[in-house]
């Protein structure tokens, strides 16, 4: 993948790992193809998309009217995105071909002054910027710009980039804090980040100036919501949930307060993601002490607080929102895969400001659980929502489970997940390492090819390993000439006697810095070799005791992974299954489609309920219910639901 | 309480037990009050009623429009329910004269054809009897109904129940199989059994074939309910939840299929359990075998498969309904106060028609629980809902919880359960006993003095003791002359050694019969006296290993009350709580607003939480977390939330 480094701080990444180009290949092959259908609406039995003939439509190629969500346009910036990762990752002409077409149409739908957005081209010319609360103008944009950056660095053309240059010199001119400007920012942030992505490509100081001035007015009184409210004549885009809602809950949108007043996640989990990584990256840029300590702060209560095993946020569907502290329910959960996607962003982003394993461990969490389960071994079937306990029975009954779906679906009406997933997945290579002072971060344990760009020239690291099943991974160092560096390797925070060597001598690898990693600082030579080992025998893993959830379960790593029990292994009624905690856990190896992948044996017993169904709902003075002595399988909670409709469970009962 | 025999199947009931003298007091002088200030709009920031209002305009007494929901017209009717019962129990000529002005407004509303309701007559009369699926035309006739019935039992005046029988006559013109009648019946059932009552002071049988009527047309095909949509053109009255979906879901009213294809309880709670007690009154006055196996069989699915420990039904709160069998959460329970109510009048037309004590377990389950933790002991705050566990500081977050209120709230809107209350709690004499087939089932113990009509004249039986809280009940049987007879004396489920004399002479109290009453069959003497133990050592229930949400938890009964811990006498993270169920259960006489009531303590033992705060969410192969020894302190359920705002759980977890 070719980037400017000042975009990614690297200048070459090539992914050679079995485990991860399997997955690339899977959005080169089924995702980018099977979404380019859909976005034409050539797939049936999908919810229609529109989103090309909006885009036709606001271009006077095609007569007919907007159709879709309001922010139908970021499925094609999402998409885009995707393909230009994926042009990077494996050329392809033809694909190349259809994506200048595309950005050609956007060109066409472009106005005269820089502003694009179909659905107040084409339905609403009148109400552009009116709504920035409810009406996802600034996060189309913030997509589309996104976009923009990713096709130039993929391609090195400068079409798309040129229209969202014009399109964010056009925002400009609109908000801002001077006479006539709007003092408005996004009910849903992702501008922020993109635009500090423009900046890093053009090294235009207006677009980081416009990300700050976003997130500074963000929460201010009087209350822009409110203002521009009362302006358009107090009108509501969204009515679903009755009047107005989503201007009045400011929490919603962490629009209450300023952000560096703010302690606690609040609100839609995915708009707070994404606007932590764009106030991470502005505070990077800018030296922000204020923002750095605002960013660590919320980070803290997001991920010591109110983040699942899995790494997933959000708890509660309404809103698909954070709940509070501790609050972490595993059946009617709602954390949406693009926000475990925006948490790994907004980790990267601490990543390069901050550097600490803090980051990187819950990234590789979020990453290998939530964001994997988010999409099936075939590539055309995805979860949105990723609960860490199923009980399939009664969830077409009780409504606490409306949102839950047991088995992946094929597409969604509002298709951000997928998309999401797309570009995550092709840019994979932009997380495995952070480059800041010399130091090469080691973050994510990902076998490949890196060219690293240090003060004393170019450093080439071949990592090899067979992540996420087996413990060693190793680094060769390729370089024209010998320089100092430090290279900091991550010791994930579930690992607990890392090994390493270099050149086949032992390194004190007990030798962990308060950063989380061991740093090696030395004069590296051309082959210098790092064999680092870190040892994946099945893990235990303990609630915290504020955690009313998981009181008295247990869940069961491996490595990054976090496995779970399925009713495909172990029968019906996972409540009733007791780990023993003293017994061994075994690893074995999966077989049809496990293959490949490491599952876990564990003993267990069951408590008997074979005449349950005829027996009354209480008993009194019973004795304790009889157990049987039984084994468990656990399987990695990213490859659940493919075997059909079943219970699972992450967290087990503790005999 | 005067009733005519055929009403009730007795004479004469006077409660005097110290236990349900001061609910009934608690009615007569704060409730009734109380809610005659709601209804009229003097109590000072409750949510306006305007239902007596309605009525004067509806009168032509007053200028205005209707304001309330549309089934307001069923708090007044409630209310005069319940002052009747009141009027029973504490003849008082001013509440007596207050009501009988509210009897000539309604007589007033009452249109020259016999209609009564303020909404259609006021608000939209053009629209009567278009809309029986959503607009509760026949549900506030119901109550209406039942108010007439009670007040002409209670005072033998005729003037509401003329009212009503004409209003009776005019539902019986406008519904019926004949050329231009409506084949349609309620969305909400409650009238099928207020015809059934009304049809036993009358013994008019046109009152019990409407009955038949509407309960047999239910769930027929074509659909009623979506003819009538059709008719008027796909209008709907509630757009709360998207349009029409009241008319849409059947399932909802239990109108999917014909009741007798039915076989497990489904939709809105209230609504199922008062269309049971219509059916099963029906089947008793029509000999109807195949209503009988129907209401049998639905009453093992709510008892057997969705019922809480409290006798609570309607597991959530979408749709205040049933989910599925054994999906039974306790802190998302909806589990309303109105559907015990109609539950325990199900169960006391069940015991009417097929004795059996496991109706009047249930009955008495639902009434010391549920019910009375629908009233606080002040007589003016109320439960709506009911959950068996609480967790306050997720309320306010986690939209799952939105229904759920950690104290009783003030009054409500929509204001059902308050006046449900008193009218149940008015009439507890009519759930005491059963007489048929000349024996007299036991079904409640409350001190009572009630006269019981049998085939050989009348029998007198006092009742002394204090239940709930001792063991020891006592009858006494008064006659003027020597009587063959049956006294069946239930011996509860959660009863394992009764003991029983009679005359000071041991019975075999051992020979429980199939139905579940010690029969003692002879001929009774004035005087005689039996004396029943029912032993109240405090019993650990164990869940149905089907119930996920239990499973290794207990709870603790004694007689028939539910106990639970609570934050104010634990402290908090009742999950970190764990009792050990081989030591013993203490009981205590309770102090403070607890006086005359009895606790129980526990060994328990506490997981260690004290740093927790500062600990990771996760942590990998750590120990089993401390614990420390300390002593639980339980309190009935029905009088829980009496000291603020705190945790509280039925369900403990067991060591």
């Amino acid at each position: 993948m070719k980037t400017d480094h000042t975009e990614s701080q690297f200048t070459h990444i090539a992914i050679t790992d079995s485990f991860w180009m399997q997955y690339q290949k899977l959005i080169t092959e089924v995702v980018i193809p099977y979404q380019w259908c859909a976005l034409n609406d050539t797939i049936d039995d999908a919810e229609p998309s529109h989103a090309i003939d909006n885009f036709k439509i606001a271009a006077g190629q095609m007569q007919g009217e907007f159709y879709g969500m309001i922010f139908q346009d970021s499925d094609v910036a999402k998409w885009l995105e995707a393909v230009a990762y994926s042009l990077s990752n494996h050329p392809d002409p033809q694909l190349e071909s259809i994506a200048d077409d595309v950005i050609d149409l956007i060109g066409k739908a472009q106005q005269p002054n820089g502003y694009v957005n179909t659905y107040f081209t084409v339905k609403a010319p009148s109400e552009k910027w009116t709504n920035v609360c409810e009406c996802h103008e600034l996060y189309c944009a913030g997509h589309l710009i996104e976009a923009g950056v990713a096709y130039y660095c993929a391609t090195e053309k400068t079409r798309l980039l040129d229209i969202v240059c014009k399109f964010a010199d056009h925002i400009n001119e609109v908000f801002g804090k001077k006479p006539g400007q709007l003092l408005g920012y996004p009910g849903h942030p992702e501008i922020e980040q993109a635009l500090m992505r423009l900046y890093e490509v053009t090294q235009d100081t207006r677009y980081s100036q416009l990300s700050q001035f976003f997130i500074e007015q963000r929460g201010q009184q009087p209350h822009y919501y409110d203002i521009e409210y009362e302006r358009r004549g107090q009108t509501s885009y969204w009515q679903t949930h009755g009047s107005a809602w989503m201007i009045k809950d400011k929490n919603y949108s962490q629009a209450h307060a300023p952000i560096t007043k703010q302690s606690t996640a609040t609100g839609h989990a995915v708009r707070f993601v994404y606007l932590m990584a764009g106030v991470a990256h502005l505070a990077r840029i800018n030296h922000s002490q204020e923002k750095l300590t605002a960013c660590r702060t919320l980070w803290q209560n997001v991920t010591n607080k109110q983040m699942y095993i899995t790494g997933s946020i959000g708890s509660q569907s309404q809103g698909e929102a954070f709940s509070c502290d501790y609050d972490l329910p595993n059946d009617t959960a709602y954390t949406e895969t693009c926000a475990s996607i925006g948490l790994i962003m907004f980790a990267n982003q601490m990543l390069q400001l901050d550097p600490n394993s803090n980051y990187a461990d819950v990234m590789e969490r979020a990453l290998y659980n939530t964001v994997l389960a988010g999409i099936a071994l075939d590539g055309k079937h995805f979860f949105y929502v990723n609960p860490l306990e199923v009980y399939p029975k009664a969830i077409a009954y009780n409504h606490i489970y409306e949102h839950v779906k047991p088995i992946r679906q094929q597409w969604f009406g509002c298709a951000c997940c997928p998309p999401n997933l797309a570009r995550l997945i092709g840019s994979i290579g932009n997380y495995i390492y952070t480059v800041k002072d010399n130091t090469i971060y080691t973050n994510l344990y990902i076998a490949s090819e890196s060219t690293l760009y240090l003060s004393d020239g170019n450093m080439t690291l071949l990592q090899k390993g067979n992540y996420p099943w087996q413990d060693t991974i190793t680094f060769t160092v390729k370089m024209a000439q010998p320089c100092q560096a430090d290279i900091a390797l991550r010791v994930p925070n579930w690992c607990q006697q890392p090994q390493l060597s270099i050149n086949q001598t032992g390194f004190a690898a007990e030798n962990i810095a308060s950063d989380g990693y061991i740093h090696i600082k030395r004069q590296w030579q051309n082959d210098d070799e790092i064999i680092l080992q870190l040892p994946m025998q099945p893990i235990l893993v303990r609630p915290n005791p504020l955690l009313r959830h998981d009181m008295r379960k247990v869940a069961i790593q491996r490595g990054p992974l976090v496995y779970c029990i399925e009713q495909a292994d172990n029968g019906e009624e996972l409540h009733n299954l007791l780990l023993d905690s003293s017994s061994e856990l075994k690893c074995i190896a999966g077989s049809g489609i496990f293959a490949g992948k490491t599952l876990i044996k564990a003993t267990a017993y069951r408590i008997d309920s074979i005449h349950a169904h005829s027996q009354p709902l209480y008993s009194f003075n019973s004795e304790k219910p009889a157990m049987t002595k039984c084994e468990l399988t656990l399987v990695p909670y990213f490859s659940w639901a493919n075997r059909g409709e079943g219970e699972m469970r992450v967290w087990i009962n503790e005999l």
